[in-house]
């Protein structure tokens, strides 16, 4: 717990919230700016800054909330598609968006935006020895 | 195995891909078109069309992975972010995307991007009557 984070006061209920989950290990709740309405945030109430930071245990109870909750957004809201993802953007305390998809670009990159919104722009190939070297230095065991 | 399904026969040895992560699980490889060099989508190697669909130990595999590679992108590309996203566009086999974020909008919402793309919009908030009453239909038990 740290006390400046706005994330570790909204757990620990020091800040209210429109709360949607809850148990020992993890909150759900709407964020305040959503991209669509029903746009959740879920975030463990431990202090950990990155996703690549928390905890397996922890990690999972997050997506298997987000993967109910999309379940729940695709009845009410009737979209094709709900979008997880985590960027680490504004709040360094590790939070899970889960999104209901209205528009392909609801949850995008700017890269992928062209001219004409409604579609998407495929960003270019890289030669296949940059792909193999860039592959090279990635590879891991676990 | 979906033998018309891209990521299928990317799994199965079919189509080659720029392999980074194997197991008898899950595969991970680049994006043919990335975002930025050294973006890389993870799979299960069998067929679940959506993120929620997934079980929980394959969605468990994925994150691992993902959490080893964004590790391995801060010491390459010297990134403070690295993103993950699952958002169903394109192929219909879930895949999580991981991407060192070099630019704020690398992982974004159209609704983030304001005139100028170096800052981020801020979506209005919802009357709080509405939240509540989004957060009271989403509302979830285990």
């Amino acid at each position: 717990m740290d006390d400046t984070c706005l994330f570790c006061r909204i757990a620990s209920g020091a800040l209210p919230a429109h709360r949607v989950y809850e148990d020992d290990h993890i909150l759900a709740f709407l964020d305040l700016h959503p991209i669509r309405a029903g746009h959740v945030l879920v975030i463990p109430k431990t202090h950990h800054v990155w996703f690549e930071d928390l905890p397996e245990d922890l990690a999972t109870r997050i997506t298997r909330c987000a993967q109910r909750l999309a379940k729940r957004m695709k009845a009410l809201y009737e979209v094709e598609r709900v979008a997880m993802f985590y960027t680490g953007i504004h709040v360094p305390h590790a939070h899970a968006h889960v999104v209901p998809m209205h528009h392909v670009h609801d949850v995008t990159s700017q890269v992928y935006i062209s001219e004409d919104p409604d579609t998407y722009a495929t960003p270019p190939q890289l030669p296949p020895p940059e792909m193999e070297e860039i592959a090279r230095k990635l590879r891991t065991q676990e």
